[in-house]
């Protein structure tokens, strides 16, 4: 089943009547054989959120006209949709600074085929280290060389290069530099997601040095937190979150060992819950179709 | 919401295209409003998996009407379906023998209204020792003494005050007598389901002084599992798990002591969980809609 | 083991070499038997924190010389020590408001001998609320009504009230007023220990309505802190934390619930471990000696 | 302080009295500077389980003696004891078949500095598949086809490949053959230690194919086990284990990827502790000093 291609529908919009019937008969009627849905009713606000996955082979509808019918299904709620095929790839960004944990990971869960249907087509980096671990991964790595005088000509680069490259999907693991707001603006006004690994279990410990500030403040369980990126720092939308238990055993150095496993395998799961078409954001917050 | 009456719908069958379609439309078309639905779909043995809430309120077929007419609309999947409205009480007895706080617990959650619909009946033991603590909460306390020689008239009482408090559910919160497979199937056809806490992490340490074994093993993590009691020991449908780190500085009492808090936990999800119809089971597991 | 009498000693002090040899030899040398150990040495801060338990029987110091000799002991190594014997009872009021999960599951543990040697003397209410439901446990229930006008006066009746009932420590078991710090320094220069839970992992969600903080901010996890009382709030040292896994399915009212399980464990943990005589602080943290 | 080389004691033995006393004014009387202590009183069975770890610079007796000097500090206590400079680089064999996850994270690990003194010296493998991923490494990578007929000439080509690099340290990262007897008891002869990471929650599914098992029984948490090897499959004492949550959505795949993240965690924890020499073993237990 799963190396068949499926479509993917995804809607928030102001809740009423009629939308699981009217999807699920859209594509009942037009011969689809569903493979996955998932709905959430969110009565505090007065949302519905829904995805729902089905096979593209017996489906009655030509591939190249399936969009524009959905348009018509769901331009009525008044809400935004998105439409994803499973066998397109999504072009993903890898931005890192001079620690290799997460880009690494990356990298291998990529070739273990974790990471849904991503295609890396580039890693972007502030500083040279890591270029010959990410040279056996046969990935185009560049080194952009960042201070602060020429920090804004080289975000112009970055966005250059993501424009170049025909980015879907940025990924900050552990790029250790703040984004403009222009940047932010910018990546997202070009239709990129950005995705961040913030190495602590937000909103404590927003800023620098989260392990620093956890083990002077004498918690007994850091976190790491993957969410998307906006404007207003380590604010965006948390996709996931998890956490490991610490002692007074336990120094800096300690944290930050055990954090980068946490960081690792949270972004990779944010990651990949977004390269799947699994997460719908909306109020500042994810739903997450587990 | 929540005060709202709903009606649950939950169906398992052989998988088939269209059902979603048909289940939220026949809701759609007769004025109902959906407030919460979740489906499954396991390619692997081919069943389909539903669970589908809405409002009775607006809705335009007659209470008294609603189970035939959801028959006509499920019985051609041939699968099993229950239907549940939201405001008719389950009727919940517990059984217990010496230790207190696992009923004491479910009885505390029943006082704060977390186990939805549920009415407690009545408590049997087999011991005397907690009727001052059950009085307390002014439910009916019947103490059968049992011993080898009268545990076949004492299951026989037993089958009776269920039929006599006509009960729903049977919770063996810490009861530590083995149910004979004559008390379990009488009570099974009766209609009636009973749900077990077992205190280990099944399959491992299944039978008798699991923290015993538990330690004994020199295991690092302990557990706790509810679920749905069939003929054979400990082997039913697992609703819910939960686990706690332990080290060698912990003795069985220990043990003990760090497992009461998971059977208190893991027992009292798994009894919401059902008393909101999220829980259904098929093959020997469950799908626990959450 | 568990029956006999033990003595705990503890020890901060500046690090220097020799101090688990002198504290030792000292039992040893007297006929001690050592039946539980622990030491940590804080590189970062030049710190050694120790604990060590051993038994009373055979012990060649007379009991009501014992504190004598170990002030000689630990005098010269510059730091605090505290010394404790295990059939001493330790005095405890705890503080309550409305909600009753936590003190109600303390009162449970204290019947069941989780709490160590705590003597549970009276409990203080600012509402009328429990009162019925703590009487079954024959504990002094005081209600002190509480406004904006007589909080001074409140907070002088409850320090004289510590003072009679000879308080050493005392747990705020979801009391939801914020002490004065007045009270705060008044109780513990009278060598009184305050306790609370906070119903977050802090420092997130420092202050009012956490649960609604974190639903807003869209947290995957939730957590609950126990904590020293300072004069600062919610910015004690940390006792114990613990977390729980939460969903966009979700309403602050299910955070509300999942909370409470979370609540009553952490501050039982805390409260416990408290009463072993198995913290220490420094440096507004705690080591814990599990 | 990390970078100062100590000297690191363990001991297990029959538990008496002054035994913590004469290891710390040993320590003491000889200049030396504790840098961690942990000790262990098991009153069950009347062990004593200790380590003490101190500083070589200062201490005045001379590297070559200490050896002498321990063994007649701790031979009269009828126990066995350890005694490991931490400069001593530990010689360390991964033998891998064509999962590639724990034995790269490992290499990784290695190369953060992740895994104390530890000297990676080859990597054995029944199939060829991982050859060029671990040459990026340059660490040799050597292959011998196993089948049914040659498995008793492979055993021994082992016991001499490991004889050749003199190697210390085993390690089972995803080797999918089942060791003879004969080879568990000629390695542990030889003074070498094995450890194994076996994927699911010990003792529950034992044997082969556990994450089909644990889906087919319908648990809703799985886990990993690292231990030590001895004759008995799957039952040597358990050094750290793990879990991970799932659900009726997980199918057999998707155990398998999140089990991979808990493999790889849970084997490289317990050989980080294991070459730290935290870790002691009686009873077919362990007790970990973290």
């Amino acid at each position: 089943m799963d190396k068949k291609t499926t479509v993917a529908l995804l809607l928030v919009c102001p809740d009423t009547n009629g939308i699981v019937s009217n999807l699920s008969s859209f594509i009942y009627n037009n011969g689809g054989c569903i493979v996955d849905s998932d709905f959430h009713n969110d009565h505090q606000h007065g949302f519905f959120l829904g995805r729902i996955e089905w096979l593209l082979e017996g489906f009655k509808i030509k591939r190249e006209d399936i969009k524009e019918r959905v348009s018509e299904l769901c331009t009525p709620y008044n809400g935004k949709w998105t439409l994803h095929f499973s066998d397109t790839p999504i072009k993903v960004a890898i931005w890192c600074s001079k620690q290799d944990h997460c880009v690494l990971d990356l990298l291998w869960r990529n070739q273990a085929k974790e990471l849904g249907n991503a295609e890396i087509s580039v890693i972007l980096s502030n500083h040279p280290d890591l270029k010959s671990k990410i040279d056996n991964f046969g990935i185009p790595f560049i080194h952009i060389p960042m201070n602060k005088e020429n920090k804004p000509e080289v975000e112009q680069k970055q966005i250059e290069l993501m424009r170049e490259y025909n980015i879907d999907v940025i990924v900050l693991a552990k790029y250790m530099q703040i984004l403009s707001d222009n940047l932010v603006d910018t990546l997202n006004n070009d239709g990129r997601t950005v995705i961040n690994i913030h190495h602590s279990f937000l909103p404590a410990f927003i800023g620098a040095k989260p392990y620093h500030q956890a083990h002077k403040r004498g918690v007994k369980i850091i976190g790491a937190t993957a969410h998307f990126v906006t404007a207003q720092l380590d604010a965006g939308p948390i996709i996931e979150q998890d956490v490991v238990r610490i002692s007074h055993r336990d120094t800096v150095n300690d944290l930050v060992r055990k954090g980068k496993d946490l960081e690792k395998i949270v972004l990779a799961r944010a990651l990949r819950l977004h390269l799947l078409h699994k997460v719908l954001t909306y109020e500042n917050k994810t739903v997450v179709f587990e």
